[in-house]
């Protein structure tokens, strides 16, 4: 926001895509890009698969099982992918999905599913999750699509931290912490790989707050003196982490 | 978030609240105890009226028609109205409700609904709007609920600002703005009375991008690289207002 007008449709892909080549969409695509969008033959599109840019396409076939395209033009080359992660409690589905596509819009790199003792979580929809990933990719032009991890439990994510991903940092939001100011926390960790990490509805039980500030790469933020649902502790946190050492400076 | 555990439930009145006063419920809110809430004779619920502070107050009579309740003690005193107002072009229902109740739990004081060139605003529902205030703020134990403001355009809002209300600043999101760092942006206004303007999915025009930069009070900020959805860049601006210049520090 504010989005320029008249800009075209975007559409993320898993193909490959390069300046000449032509493309033949599967059948849900086609309708949607025929149906939905309402393409006509030589109609234009921005393709994207989170891996080569994007780029303007024209409808060559207009079938609405098998619409055909030919690329013409790279409008974007593919953006460095964000050095943040974002790991959190699945909430209940209406305001999850609304959660994944605000994560997408704040730019970062994987989604992370996590069960805490007090996450009510059921199956997990992981398809859903990626699809509001995409719709969130596509709204807003960006070109990194997050990748979505198996979900996981705070225990094994902190046991197995150090051995996978020992230069990341964990920020989480601690209501206790007594480092108060965002900025004073994060500022020893310029430009560092991030994990944000917002935790369930219930909050976290002590032993989890106990552990999580026991890990040296784990640092605590507060997220203000207001109660906060947790897809907007999302967005805060991000915001917070982003504008003091990441991209949103 | 996180929020804790077993909390009395909460409910906004629009009654005069004091220990030891009993209140007759109007029909709706005495069905939503009852019914909803599945409220019985004895049990407790937290009432807040955005004046006097919150109070724990006991069923005395489970009428579904006319509850009666008794104020029993104080439990928070009023907190001071906060110095920040939301300025922001109507979006389409859903995502509305969304911004209105997120910028509820942000802690603004006012919520100021205004035309732009590019804005599709049809009928405002004020009412929907202040019951999406009103449940945040049960949701999320905020004791000032916002007020909704009369719509209103961008040229107005300016032509009148001088006069209305000369000692606040005016902060919007401005894509074009040279001073990337809010905090940069920001720093000369701590602790200011505050509006924050988020714009229509569409952006501001070009006329009122300049209308707006040509104002000694208003302060554009940037809101980072990527494209935000009109409820993300609200939550993103006030967090970077709040985290500045306000009480998220």
């Amino acid at each position: 926001m504010p989005r320029k007008h008249k800009t075209l449709p975007r559409l993320f892909v898993e193909l490959p895509l390069a300046v000449g080549a032509e493309l033949q969409l599967e059948k849900a695509q086609s309708n949607y890009l025929v149906n939905v969008l309402r393409l006509g033959e030589g109609g234009e599109v921005i393709l994207f698969n989170g891996t080569d840019g994007a780029f303007r396409a024209v409808l060559a076939n207009g079938s609405k099982k098998a619409a055909r395209l030919t690329i013409e033009e790279q409008t974007s080359a593919q953006t460095a992918p964000s050095k943040i992660d974002y790991i959190f409690a699945p909430i209940k589905t209406a305001r999850l999905d609304y959660m994944v596509q605000k994560a997408t819009e704040m730019g970062v790199n994987a989604l992370r599913p996590m069960q805490t003792q007090h996450t009510q979580m059921s199956r997990i929809n992981y398809d859903r999750m990626r699809a509001n990933a995409v719709e969130a990719a596509e709204q807003c032009e960006i070109l990194n699509v997050p990748q979505v991890h198996e979900a996981t439990t705070l225990e094994k994510l902190i046991a197995n931290w150090a051995e996978t991903d020992p230069n990341r940092i964990l920020v989480f939001a601690d209501e206790e912490t007594k480092v108060s100011d965002a900025a004073v926390a994060l500022k020893p960790y310029d430009n560092q790989q991030v994990a944000v990490l917002i935790g369930p509805e219930g909050g976290f039980s002590e032993a989890e707050r106990q552990l999580l500030r026991a890990q040296s790469f784990c640092v605590p933020i507060s997220l203000g003196p207001r109660i906060l649902r947790a897809d907007t502790a999302a967005i805060v946190a991000l915001t917070l982490v982003q504008s003091n050492i990441g991209d949103l400076r």
